[in-house]
């Protein structure tokens, strides 16, 4: 294979030299773009551009004619799996992800099964497939999956939820039909990161976007040692490449310790945490991915700068002790959470040359 | 005064020796248990309960009478401040509070000044008188507020919110607008705490639910900065007895260290925090309180005396170094969040036993 042209993110992920602090940003292909806007309109509905590997791709590069991104992230949605695992995805206009059939009853957790991903997630290979090749070796592909805890709590709950009532209940009442779905859910997120990995995406990233609803104790039992799991099964390299991994727990700036230790090559941080402070908690082994409040983006060109350059500063002057500190790469600039779709595209610019323009240490 | 028959919340906000450890749970008066419904109906909505003395004192005694509880707190919403203001409060049936007038002009926001609790909060002060001859001395009266930065959230952004868009754009963008709000929110909250301590609260609390939502350095100015501030103004003695503060910053997890030394008595802690590590972080100079999570009292009664003695376990068995480790007080038990209101009130009684029969180590 040749190059890619621009390797700033893997480079950073695998701690080796980059030319610049590679950025991109969570949701980076969404409704704050008014051509995503347009794509999605000719889809009819955001679950057919999903399923449409040529719509997924002319979203995926949407961003990245825009701006000057240094990867692309799979467009698709975290909700695929537990779609292809019989749950009956469907979004109601303003009311986000719903299942017809919740996962609550015995029976239905003791027959739930892992799907085959080249089958039922087919489209998502094709659009893998058809995005590398749009991408032409510009900029590396990201493939994702929801956390199986993630992913359960939208299985059990039935959508999005504000009180994690149904899990909550079953995690303390009935742990062990909870750790049957998270196994089986955890299966499956293995073989579909490994079928993205041999379409051709050059990193994946495991969202765990509810984990910081647990307790500390929870947390480590009921989502981060499944993340564990399928760290340890995927292909960590491909095609002769290693394929490095990133974990982001939103909420979870308790947690950096353990996810750090949790196989990953990189931690995504939110908003919530501050930079250096997590640097010097996890020390340099891994990258860390993050994490401005993607709200910032809501200000002036000037007060992004000053506040993109205060994040920055805090993960290239933080101190880690025992090291010797000009080991000056591992960071991804990212947002703390994805980019609202109020946000106006213009202002995405001044953070990008921001990052971009920022000195790296000696 | 005559001393109050059971003073083990206090003593252990004091760091002194108690018998048992105390414990009371944040919305104890509420929506699970049948006779508080019936109150409510009895008024009309929730804002005329909060406004009528008699039924707001009616409320507070219910848990109590129910359960053996160490403590009760003022029935009021967080929101009589900023209603008080003139924002217009008003709640939606099944929508969240809302105002009328939420504030976003520049000219709303210079205009704006802190009421004469006496006047314009009269209606909490006698709520507060009540409940106090009510109680008869048997268990301390706790007075609260919301948090400068949480009052504001509700203010900016007309009421709940997602993504507090409103009140970010304003931190990040204007923010010598929000504080003014802040500045004139904490004299508010001031004079209203100092208010309830002169009308025989024993104790107060601020609830500062939505500090989480912001980054650290965010969090340090907009909302700790006014809660120390705060903290500095009120009575911290008053006829004769201490009257001691406590902070709860639900999602706060990452700044407890900050948060103990901003001035408060006791540091309130969501269940996401390991209560042995909250302890070794902080150490013993202020008081803990927490910090079950809610849908534990979901699980049966086996579950709850589990959980429970595990989150006991975990602050009393803590080492903190350079202590002797003899000092096994500072222990406040409750909830990490409000009681939900679906938990069933028979399950309450098992979280309660456990945790006052549980050995006070030597």
């Amino acid at each position: 294979m040749t190059r890619l042209q621009n390797d700033d993110f893997l480079r950073a992920l695998r701690k080796e030299a980059v030319t610049r602090t590679p950025i991109w940003l969570m949701r980076q292909a969404g409704r704050y773009l008014p051509e995503y806007c347009a794509s999605r309109k000719r889809a009819g509905d955001f679950l057919s551009l999903c399923k449409s590997p040529d719509l997924a791709t002319e979203v995926t590069l949407q961003p990245l004619a825009r701006y000057d991104l240094d990867a692309a992230i799979l467009f698709s949605d975290i909700l695929t799996v537990p779609d292809a695992m019989g749950l009956g995805l469907y979004f109601e206009s303003g009311e986000g992800p719903r299942f017809l059939r919740p996962l609550r009853e015995e029976a239905d957790i003791a027959a739930l099964t892992a799907p085959d991903p080249s089958v039922s997630l087919r489209y998502v290979m094709d659009a893998v497939s058809s995005t590398v090749r749009a991408l032409n070796r510009s900029v590396p592909l990201i493939g994702f999956s929801g956390s199986p805890w993630t992913l359960a709590c939208y299985m059990v709950e039935g959508g999005g939820s504000k009180d994690f009532r149904q899990i909550k209940t079953m995690l303390y009442a009935r742990p062990d039909l909870l750790h049957r779905i998270l196994a089986v859910t955890s299966e499956a997120v293995i073989a579909y990161l490994n079928a993205q990995i041999e379409s051709g995406v050059q990193a994946v990233m495991l969202f765990d976007t509810w984990g910081g609803v647990l307790s500390t104790a929870a947390y480590r039992e009921f989502s981060l040692a499944y993340m564990a799991r399928i760290l340890a099964a995927l292909h960590r390299t491909w095609a002769g490449e290693t394929i490095p991994a990133i974990v982001f727990t939103k909420g979870g700036g308790l947690w950096l310790e353990d996810v750090a230790r949790s196989g990953c090559d990189g931690v995504g941080l939110d908003w919530s945490v501050d930079l250096g402070e997590a640097r010097r908690r996890v020390g340099s082994h891994v990258a860390l991915q993050g994490n401005l409040d993607p709200y910032v983006l809501f200000a002036p060109p000037d007060v992004i700068e000053r506040e993109a350059r205060a994040t920055l500063a805090s993960f290239y002057h933080s101190e880690i002790q025992g090291e010797s500190g000009n080991s000056r790469t591992g960071l991804i600039f990212n947002l703390g959470h994805g980019i609202s779709q109020f946000t106006p595209p213009e202002h995405v610019h001044a953070l990008i040359e921001t990052v971009h323009g920022y000195p790296l240490p000696e």
